[in-house]
């Protein structure tokens, strides 16, 4: 893995629980570089101070950039057209990405409003996170063995430039996938958006039935194992930033809820007609499909490899 | 903690992943500790033997309870009765246990056929388990700082007999709930089984959107993050296991799945409204409602431990 060009001077403009642990992988992998960050919040700034994550710290995101040689912008998805208008004169030729959850609305603000003023643009997604939220939350190695989208703005179809391949490995990310904003969008939904949904939905059932007091013994958050550890890990999430990821991704996650509550009818019939047997083969079915699904990708991976 | 009375010589019936991991907890606290194994699979026997996780194996449940001065029938759901009915005369006055998933049909069964030859009878359940299965996936902390549930059977509501307790907190247990066998299987509906009905569905749904090809760049087990990794962890468990257990709590299971799906729709609803601040609101009151029982269930506990 060779590091990323130039990255002398890293600017951070939003160092929340994703900016922060950007920063602070950037230090773990290549400790000289310059990092400066900035937030509305002067909390995660200062947290962000004190950790090491930054060298430096402003509220205000044109200083920021000053003299920086690589920029991403982590701030809440509602925000990033109107940073990237921001700043857009005074990092002319130089790799800016973001990482919003959600690429769909920032590609068509972009494709309106600032096509004109990057020459390039690829969006960025690291497939990390973490229930706790802020400077605080941030940890360095938040980004090991993940997959990171790139999602090139400027030209749809085109590589994604600005080395920002590089840029992910470096901070332990274990590759990149490059799609166009729709396919995130969609793929972002099954994977990390309707999870989110499924979480509150399962901590609302529960919480009704704890509620309604009509099991004595209820007290799930002693009783649970790690099935319900698991399943329930991300309903704290951020309720901000979700509720504006879940509105943005609407169109593709309200598709996906549809066919899930299907999905879910489906095996309410099959366990209401109580066949013990029938209940496995079902199970089998599905386990199996998988298998037999990721044989083919690899099969598949196998083949284009070799040409 | 005191380790659980009279424990030379346990005796487990069934050590596939359950019954090879309570041998190897008890191996690991109290090395001095006979175990005598028995299954059908002589595969399980022949791992746990040469993991040195009990001391002998036979295929006959009889032989195995010869001098046992505690047994543990860790055998699927459906086979217990039958095993406990084998068992019986040559268990008088030793503490017997079941680990079954499901409580209900074990009960029924034992009230129909077992009492007379049970002065009294505790049936368990860890919550715990691996998406492995076999002795081959067993685990000596797989009960580390897990619940226990105890299940009176001989007469419901009279505390667990037999020391039960210490013996689960001597593998590792941090705690023991006594329920009725009711109570257990709508608890395990919503803790356990719920949430693995819920696992199988998406990967399904996950299933279907890969083999559609719609999506060109979706290769999920690559992509995604640490949310469905958690989410899709427990539907690779035992399918014929699982089909059992789903359908014995089939009652309580479907009023859940239909509790869940009715939670669902309306989280369609609000995601379909489209406002980012009304669907941020819903997230946050579900998270509040949650931190409120919670604080409940501590003043509560906290009030019964002064008195």
């Amino acid at each position: 893995m060779k590091p990323a060009r130039e990255c002398r001077q890293l600017a951070i403009l939003g160092v929340g629980l994703m900016g922060a642990s950007i920063a602070a992988a950037q230090k773990r992998s290549f400790p000289d570089t310059v990092i400066v960050g900035s937030s509305i919040s002067t909390i995660d700034g200062r947290v962000a101070l004190e950790k090491g994550y930054i060298d430096r710290f402003t509220q205000n995101n044109k200083e920021a950039v000053l003299g920086a040689d690589r920029v991403i912008v982590a701030s809440p998805p509602s925000s990033i057209a109107s940073i990237l208008k921001e700043i857009a004169e005074m990092v002319p030729g130089i790799p800016v990405t973001d990482i919003s959850s959600v690429k769909t609305p920032v590609y068509m603000d972009f494709r309106k409003n600032l096509q004109s003023c990057f020459k390039s643009y690829t969006s960025s997604h690291p497939m990390a996170g973490r229930e706790e939220s802020g400077a605080q939350g941030a940890r360095a190695n938040l980004f090991d063995g993940r997959s990171t989208f790139l999602v090139p703005f400027a030209s749809p179809k085109t590589p994604p430039e600005g080395d920002w391949e590089n840029f992910w490995l470096g901070l332990g990310c274990k590759g990149t996938f490059t799609v166009d904003p729709m396919e995130h969008d969609q793929i972002l939904s099954l994977i990390s958006h309707l999870p989110h949904v499924v979480s509150y939905a399962i901590l609302e059932l529960l919480n009704r039935t704890e509620e309604r007091n009509h099991l004595t013994h209820f007290n799930w958050e002693e009783q649970k194992g790690g099935a319900l550890t698991d399943m329930t890990r991300i309903s704290h999430s951020h309720s901000g930033l979700w509720g504006e990821i879940l509105a943005a991704n609407q169109e593709f996650l309200l598709n996906d809820l549809s066919r899930l509550i299907l999905i879910l009818e489906s095996w309410k019939k099959q366990i209401g007609n109580g066949s013990m047997e029938e209940i496995s083969q079902k199970i089998e079915s599905v386990q199996n499909h998988h298998q037999s699904l990721k044989k083919l990708a690899k099969k598949e991976k196998k083949e284009s490899d070799a040409h």
